[in-house]
Parts: C-alpha cells; sequence; structure tokens
C-alpha cells in the first residue's frame, strides 16, 4: 500500500541533482525531524508489529539508517547487502542492474538461516534494481522475504510493481510522481 | 566506561582481514543477532535515556546501522557524516587522518542547529582519527556534542583518549586489547 504521511513535506527535493532535469528527493531532512523519523519507522512496520521477524536487510547507505531503525523497532536482528569488497567473512553475491551498466552486492553467506523471516528496507525505490537483486540474493540464502518497506516510491519507474511480480509484499510511505 | 557485556561473544574474530597480521573485529555478527543488537542499542545510550539529545551523527557506513537505532531508541533525528561527494545539498567538509594517507567526510551545513545536543555514534573506535574529524565537523557547524558512542574499543590505539582530551565523553561497550 502507498499512502501519502504528513511526513512528506520533511522530504527536501533537490534540482538537477545527480544531474540536469532530475529531482533528487532528499530524505536526510526527514531523518533530521525526529518526529518525522520515528513515524516513518513505526508505520513502515506497523503491519508486522505483533508478528515474527526474525531479521531486517538493509541496503547500502542510505538503507542502513533506516534498517537499523526498524531492526530495533521490531527486536529483530540486522543484515546489511553491501558494494561487493566490503564484508570480511564468506559471501553471496549477485549482479544488478543500475541505471547505466551493472553492479555486484554481496551479503554474508551465514547471515540468514533458511526459512527465516526478513524484512528488506531501503530509503526509496526507483526502477528496483537493487532491490530486485537484495530479494534474490536473500532468496538464495534460503530467507523468506516477507515484505520490502521503502519511505519513498517513484512510481512511475515500476519498481514497487516489478517486487510485487516477485511475490513481495511492498509497503511505502509516500510517492512522488512525474519520474 | 568501558565493560565487557555478555554480548561480546557475538563478535566474530576474522584473522588476517584485511590484511596479514589484522585481527579484525566483525561486528555483523553482533547486529544479526536481534537480542545482542538490542542490548548493545540499550546499554550504549543507557546514560542519556533520560535527557534531551536532538540528533544522532552516524559515520558511514557501518555507524548508519547503530546510529539509526539509536536515533529510533532516543527518539532524536538522524545525522549522517559521509565520504565527500554523496550529499546533494550544501555541505561543510573536514580532512581526516586514515592508516595510510587522508580523506575527506562531509555534512549537510544544515543538519544541526547551533547548540544542538548530539551523539555520535560508529560501531568501533581505533586510531580514532575518523570520530576526531567527525567531531570537529559538528562542532564547525555549532553541534554540542554531549557523547561519542562505539560498540567496540581498540584501547591499544588510543582513539577513545584522544576524543576525551577534546573534552568529549566516550562510552564503549567492549574492549579487545593487542592491537
Amino acid at each position: 500500500m502507498t499512502f501519502d504521511l504528513d511526513i512528506k513535506s520533511t522530504v527536501r527535493t533537490i534540482r538537477d541533482y545527480p544531474k540536469k532535469g532530475i529531482l533528487f528527493r532528499d530524505i536526510t531532512t526527514l531523518l533530521a525531524d525526529a518526529r518525522a523519523f520515528r513515524r516513518a519507522v513505526d508505520e513502515l512496520v506497523h503491519p508486522w508489529a505483533g508478528s515474527k521477524v526474525d531479521k531486517v536487510a538493509g541496503i547500502e547507505a542510505r538503507g542502513f539508517i533506516l534498517g537499523g531503525a526498524v531492526a530495533h523497532q521490531l527486536s529483530a536482528g540486522f543484515v546489511p547487502i553491501r558494494k561487493k569488497g566490503k564484508l570480511p567473512h564468506t559471501t553471496v553475491r549477485i549482479a544488478y542492474s543500475l541505471e547505466y551498466g551493472i553492479d555486484e552486492m554481496e551479503m554474508h553467506a551465514d547471515a540468514v538461516q533458511p526459512g527465516e523471516r526478513v524484512i528488506l528496507v531501503d530509503d526509496l525505490i526507483a526502477t528496483g534494481g537493487t532491490a530486485e537483486g537484495a530479494v534474490k540474493l536473500l532468496r538464495q540464502i534460503g530467507a523468506n522475504v516477507v515484505a520490502a518497506c521503502f519511505i519513498v516510491d517513484l512510481p512511475d519507474l515500476g519498481g514497487a510493481a516489478k517486487l510485487r511480480a516477485m511475490n513481495v509484499p511492498v509497503r511505502t510511505l509516500m510517492a512522488f510522481e512525474g519520474h
């Protein structure tokens, strides 16, 4: 589901970043606002507040901030999904699509036990290339991906639809159209 | 203060990473353990649980995970301190010492208002070069740095002592000697 909270106004829009013609949605202003940050975390996890969630997986780097808070709120463990070469132990790795070209992301092979219930968290979903790769990586090591949560949805770029087509329930708190 | 919690055993030690002779303290195993992660966050912020904290500043990237959880626990806002070139709005920047050479870190110039009470958070303190730079950057925009919190202290490398010499109270949860 997607709905616009009163916290939407705390997101800052920056024109022509990182390049001309792009409206960049900057959530650092939401995170810095104590009330908005708490409300975002509470709203994001609301559907799972009473159910068992074993792990929250956060995508580097902004997904770490929100993911740490969500894991704490749900009393779950936290698992980082990182750019390649940054994790010290045995990893699993997957290639994923960026706007231009591909990159690789990794997680520790023992970060999730088979069957564990995992919620994926990132700040924003656009084309969904990163989130799709993260879901595949989690499933590769046996995770039961019960949901993917994002503060911001850019629905015109189709990422949330892509995840739902993978049978991942998607929760977002606000949408910005026109991308 | 430094004391060893029962969660110390959840930190994984990896030999010869990132290079021969180094014992790398891997906190991802602590974060993935729901009970240990929650206990670490609760213990870290315990001294400030009843007092006003406006912002928690986390250092990229592992400090984002812990910082997000600490901010949520204290009902504070979160402020990211990032490697240069990653923040979209007007920043302040400072150079800091790494093991070999220097690098630069940034934060948004409007991320903290003058006089706001800020707690700095990272996963580990070693030589303290990064944390020292972060404190200077926070003070440059007028923050009142009330504490710096880390899960792991490597006391032989002197980072905590360096911060205390800057009149920053330091809280760590466990120490590993011999570095």
